[in-house]
Parts: structure tokens; C-alpha cells; sequence
């Protein structure tokens, strides 16, 4: 290996942004370039945004979303439906349905799924305070909108025998053929479920 | 469009991120939420180092290159062979050529090609530093190092023709398969060029 091309400071720079997930080691160079290149309008910018950020993001105590105040916008929201909770596993999914604008629900974010394979079992993830949330009474529905792998669909039946007893409608999400989707390229599970749940015209 | 989803600490952050080569919009998000979920191990320092690059990289005002300090660490280096010069486009070209180790030369860093279609003369490229350098009667063999496009090689030519007077000594890359390449992926250019060149067994 040369000698370092630069100082200790554009090789420490070029490291943790190798670390993004999205870059290797030259697309990290080449972002660091870019940087430093757009010094004013791009570096000093990024680099305040995440000294902000750093200090002052904190995850919601009610929600598990993360946000710069807690309880979050979206829990503070008075304007949405408090009678409908919408679960996911991480925030990116919370913020996948919000970009869709679909619901004015409120959400509890699981922060990963159940996997006795990798040891996340029922305490590893933000389960007791989604039982909590629905003993409040306030729910009416609790839509369970984890990802629709085997193990997504394990903690959706985990969460749906566990909270049974509280008297709350769950409903889940539908399967089927994605809109755009071409047969071909589908499963066949995903096919058994659309042709089983086939609709009238 | 629907209301943000967090506060607009995190929707900046995202933005900013996005706009590094390499990262789109849905990267961005994925990175950001990576950065807050390693907030102590990535974010924190990460946020540091643009801080200190921000503040403290300069361009060496001699070869080109960026560092910390001005002349750069690579013009400092009494090790170097202060006979011959390898100009370069980019400072990613320079790094290119300090990974693989294979010099112990300076450089000069020009800032890019000429290209007439895109407004980009002799003027706006640091020629006449070049032509400064060479003057000063150290450097014995420039190595003319610019990417084997039509604009690099287009460059190239103008500064050999400037350079010639100087009697200095010019070279070039040279031309031919990639090591690891299959013919079959090379354009006609390469081939002419490595068959003319062939070298005896």
C-alpha cells in the first residue's frame, strides 16, 4: 500500500463515508471529491445538517419513529385518526406509507422482525409497548404492515394472537399482483394469493 | 404530496445526502436512516470530518491537488523524484495513481479536459501553471497521464505542442488490452492499438 495520498483528514473522510450503505470504497472518493469540490454549497451544509441531526434526533417513546421532538410530528398530529395504528418493522417503512399518503393513522414501529434464527425474540423488539398502546382503548384497528417475508408474516401472527384478547379489530395487508407487476415475473405464492382473492370486474 | 414525515432536520439531511454522486433519493433515506441508527459510531464522527474538511482543505496552489495544507503533502515529500511530473485531469486520477503505488513522482493536477463544445479552454484548465513549473528547470520528464478519451487525448496533444520548446522530455500512456480484459468487450481503438504494439514473446 503507498503512503497516504493526502492527510489523515480526506482519508477519514473517504472511510466513514465508505460506511453509507450505497458506497464501496470509490464511490466514496469520488462523493468525498464532489464534497469537497462543491465545498460551500454541498460540504458545509451536510456536514451542520448532521451535527444537527447528531444532537438532536431522538426516537418517539410512544411510537418508536424517530424525529427532533418526543412524542413525534406524526404522534403529536392531532389531526390524525387515533383510532387506527398502523404497525411496521423500521421507520423506512413508516415513511414508505406516508410518502403514499394513504392513511392518517398513527404507527408503532417494531424495529425488526422475530427471528429465532439471528436470536431477536419477542423482548428485542418494541412489543410490550404496542400492547400497552392498545390496553389504552383509544384503538379501534391495528393494521399489521410488516413486510411480507416468512419472517415478517411469523411476527404479524405472533402480534395478532397476542393482542386478540384486547378486543381490537387487526387487519392485514392484501396480497396479490403489485399494480405494474407482470405475471411472469411473480411468485408463485404471490400468484396463488391473487388468483384466490381474484375480484369481479 | 403528504405532510413531512418527521421534522425538517431529518427531510434536510435526506436531501443533502441525495445529492452526493452515487446516492438517489431512496439511497439517500436508507443512508440517513443508517447514519441516525449508528448516531455514536458513524453520524457523530462522520459529521466531525466534514466539519474539519470543510474548514480546513485547501487546493495546493502549486500542483492541484487537495489537502490539508498548502503545498500539499505530496509537493512536501523530499522522497520524490523531483524530475519528473505526471499531469493528471482530476484528483481522483492522482489518487488512482498513488493507490497503485507505482511512482514516486509529483504531479499536476489540471482540473479537467478541453473541450470546446462545453465552453472549456486553455484558460479555465491550470496551464500556465504547468508551463511555470517547467520552466523551473527541475522537472526532466513530464508524463502526460490523461484519461484515453477523445477531449483527454485532444489535451494531451496541446500540451505536448506548448511543452515541446522546453525541452523537456513527454510521454504518454500507452495504449492497449486491459489486464484481466477479454477482446471480446474491446472496442476496435484498443485492438489497433495493441496489435500495432505488440511485443515480441
Amino acid at each position: 500500500m503507498a503512503a497516504p495520498v493526502a492527510g489523515p483528514e480526506i482519508e477519514r473522510l473517504v472511510q466513514l463515508l465508505a460506511r453509507l450503505p450505497g458506497l464501496g470504497p470509490r464511490s466514496a472518493r469520488r462523493a468525498a471529491l464532489h464534497l469537497i469540490k462543491k465545498r460551500e454549497e454541498l460540504l458545509g451544509p451536510l456536514s451542520e445538517a448532521m451535527r444537527v441531526a447528531h444532537e438532536r434526533i431522538v426516537t418517539c417513546s410512544t411510537c418508536g419513529n424517530i424525529d427532533t421532538s418526543d412524542p413525534c410530528t406524526i404522534c403529536r398530529d392531532v389531526r390524525r385518526d387515533r383510532s387506527l395504528l398502523v404497525v411496521v418493522e423500521t421507520v423506512s417503512d413508516l415513511w414508505a406509507l406516508e410518502r403514499a399518503g394513504l392513511l392518517r393513522a398513527r404507527y408503532h414501529v417494531l424495529g425488526g422482525v422475530l427471528s429465532p434464527l439471528d436470536g431477536v425474540g419477542p423482548d428485542d423488539l418494541n412489543i410490550a409497548g404496542l400492547v400497552e398502546r392498545l390496553r389504552g382503548g383509544e384503538v379501534r384497528e391495528t393494521i399489521i404492515a410488516v413486510n411480507a417475508t416468512v419472517d415478517g408474516q411469523t411476527t404479524a401472527h405472533y402480534i395478532a394472537d397476542l393482542i386478540a384478547p384486547l378486543s381490537v379489530k387487526t387487519t392485514r395487508l392484501a396480497h396479490g399482483v403489485p399494480v405494474g407487476g407482470e405475471l411472469d415475473y411473480l411468485d408463485e405464492g404471490t400468484l396463488a394469493a391473487a388468483l384466490e382473492r381474484r375480484t369481479v370486474f
